[in-house]
């Protein structure tokens, strides 16, 4: 893994040598998404999909482009996103009546055919996704997967008879977090974010917070309540069992490709990157060990050996090229694929393979008989050990302190020295002088559907700033 | 199947009322894909996925966004597409410098990049492709899946050393194409277009068209041949062996969403659609027969069967409403599910159950120990049924005919008699005059790469219009 200082060059340097992205594209922050690259973003997705599925939520398509008249409904969220929509005013030859916009999120499109759809309270709960991509004129300096004008992501909607099942979809989506986040190997922090730093029109936001290498915390993801506050504007109404019309509850849920950059970021050595077997393009590469005699034999054992292993639903990858082992070795290393296994003459003799772990270096001899159990057996091994060493960096980098005076600011603006938590009276006087104190932005208060023990406790001491008795923890990083 | 006549309103009409799409997005031509369409449109990815992916094409994704100076680069193609672009000319609050436009396709995206990519006669050929939504400004009527200004596409993009295996490629793309559109049991005609109709900036144009139900033709889809029409202008060259710098051929391949048209159009019948099974959102729905005994050990027996079904990788539905059975017939009948199992206390008592064909109506009792075979054949001979169906339509609306005066022009805007072939000298004047006669459009020479056959033969006839000897059969419609 890069040091703090090295990181931010390394990982621009990384995702273009590993042809993951393609950053030459003649429109600053919109850049290419290369085989690699997209495959792996295609596997999160694949997990995603399988995750909403499996929870009753329907996949849909809405349109890309956004009536401003529909933009426009909900005072707070145009606020939020006004100066960074791109807007259409020509089609073809003609100037438009009414601007489009190209979509930064979807509320706005979604909510007038919720509008049509729910109708009676047995529409409810309505609850779907899209993948897509969404488009954000970025001012900051862009970075690839983290900070990009055209942004792949996944986004939720759901719609709900009252506050509370809107609550237990809170509850069923940070389930699904956890067990998403657990096979991306990404260790997070949920905090509910202070009001002024909610999303654009929500009850309240729970940010999804990861640490990069430089010790700063990148946003990785949203869920989001959003009460009323929608459905009024856009006049989401049901009748209930009484026959009296009421306004739906709503929720959504979101996270983005910065899911790939924080996987490259975190799960990194001085090979190369680690990939997370669940996401990983190839699971596994066979390399064959060829020399002068039996050439065809090994060849021939290696192409049987991809197909029985891939038949068993791994993602495997032959390297048939006219290269040196240790040539592909480095390149497949460097490439993040968590499993190797390699296959010469001598092994087809013992009637076993060399199975090489990408995160440990770990070899072993594995019988041919026993070959798929132990490689689900390697995967499921690799998955635990990334998401532990990931876990463990987090929780060094999490500095619980009980004063704002033991805050120690970096003055390198690329690093940070991590993420601070400490004692809170709940005062939003406290909050902002905690931002302003240290220069830090604040998280939010740990929430109890995270693992809100990453964070301390919180019982028995006194508000960093004020002195007086805490209610929560809170916690302050730099951003990226 | 609804008559020539009915065709439009039926169709205009069926779309929303299975809930495929939505129309009442508030911008025309931009239609919501619903779940039960979306899961059609995506079944259909899925299986052009796997045809790139075994041919050695790998996915990628380019930006939307283009800018207006790249687009502008080959003189041809933005004659072609100039007057329906979408023009962004705004971000946030800036005015932009250059305006971006909304991708109506994507050569003038990737073709800058392909340019850094290849270098040497190495890098050839690349094969890559993206399945991505596409934007052109419609100012015909516009139509569900058919005629739509958000359109979702597959795109194919190859460079090769030379014409010859550029010519390969097309081949090749005639190849994926008979056997996906087998699956999707669309039988079409493949037709090299007239110069004056091919695809802006191609070499030549060979136009893929099916025949909808008001006895028009539908282009479904192209494959394009462009040598190095724009390896030129976008300066896309590479080093052969001896050292020298040449320049790369191309090829593209594309087909729409109208596949999903095409599939509402040409496989329905009184009681609605029928989807081709290996695209079918559900292959199979389970229809519990509940009466007062037994009701309990029925749906067990039928949550065991779903299972089952489920885990032979079959697309299976258990429709567990509170509904009476007939209700349920009549809803998956109407969305088009290929196949019905029925089971009930009897069934189980036999350790049978019933298995209906949507196509044919056809019941069978099929012991429960060889069902997943019984199933798999099932849906093989509704493939073949639909496909024959469909293919013995099109022969029987193809009419071949002699001469220009045996053509016969219905006169409803809406409807045509039918596709027409005719003896054809070769010469551009006659195509003209072709056209204005008989106010049909060209879909042009039928290909040797498709099904010549069902054009006719042009051996010993002459021209339909200058009586002079016959080089090839031309064909001719009017055109949804």
């Amino acid at each position: 893994m890069p040091g703090r200082e090295e990181f931010n060059d390394w990982y621009n340097e990384i995702v273009e040598r590993l042809e993951l992205t393609d950053k030459r594209y003649p429109i600053k922050g919109m850049n290419v998404w290369r085989p690699y690259g997209w495959k792996l973003m295609r596997n999160i997705d694949s997990l995603i999909r399988h995750e909403f599925d499996s929870t009753g939520h329907d996949e849909v398509l809405f349109p890309l482009l956004i009536p401003k008249d529909q933009f426009a409904k909900e005072a707070e969220h145009i606020k939020g996103f006004d100066s960074e929509v791109y807007w259409i005013t020509h089609a073809g030859l003609n100037k438009l009546d009414v601007p489009l916009l190209l979509r930064p999120t979807s509320e706005t499109a979604m909510y007038p055919m919720f509008s049509l759809w729910v109708r009676a309270h047995t529409d409810l709960p309505l609850k779907i996704y899209q993948l897509v991509n969404t488009f954000r004129y970025e001012t900051k300096q862009t970075r690839a997967f983290i900070r990009v004008r055209e942004i792949h992501f996944f986004e939720s909607h759901t719609c709900h008879v009252d506050f509370e099942d809107a609550e237990r979809q809170v509850d069923e989506d940070t389930k699904i977090l956890r067990r998403f986040a657990g096979k991306l190997c990404i260790p997070y922090l949920l905090c509910k974010r202070p009001d002024w730093d909610k999303f654009a029109g929500a009850f309240y936001t729970l940010g999804i917070d990861a640490l990069m290498p430089n010790g700063k915390a990148l946003q990785i993801g949203s869920i989001h309540q959003y009460k009323e506050n929608f459905s009024r504007p856009y006049d989401i109404q049901y009748e209930d069992e009484s026959g009296e019309h009421r306004y739906v509850h709503q929720t959504t849920f979101g996270m983005s490709e910065r899911l790939v950059g924080t996987i490259i970021g975190i799960h990194s050595d001085d090979k190369g990157i680690i990939i997370p077997p669940a996401v990983a393009p190839y699971q596994l590469v066979i390399v064959p060990i060829i020399s002068k005699k039996g050439a065809v034999e090994v060849m021939n054992a290696a192409t049987k050996l991809r197909d029985e292993i891939a038949s068993a639903g791994i993602r495997v990858h032959l390297d048939d090229r006219g290269l040196r082992p240790g040539n592909k070795y480095y390149h497949w290393e460097e490439r993040g694929v968590p499993l190797r296994v390699e296959i010469g003459l001598r092994d087809i003799e013992k009637n076993s393979v060399v199975l090489v772990r990408r995160d440990t270096g770990e070899k072993s001899f594995v019988p041919r008989s026993g070959l798929i159990t132990a490689i689900q057996a390697a995967m499921d091994a690799v998955e635990k050990n990334l998401w532990d060493m990931a876990e463990e960096k987090l929780k060094e980098n999490i500095l619980i302190v009980d004063s704002i005076d033991d805050v120690v600011i970096s003055e390198d603006e690329d690093t940070a020295s991590g993420i601070y938590s400490m004692p809170w009276c709940g005062s939003e006087e406290c909050a902002h002088a905690i931002e302003e104190k240290t220069g830090l932005g604040l998280l939010g208060v740990p929430s109890n559907r995270g693992n809100p023990e990453y964070a301390g406790s919180y019982e028995g001491k006194k508000c960093a700033i004020c002195g007086k008795g805490a209610i929560s923890m809170v916690m302050a990083a730099k951003s990226m």
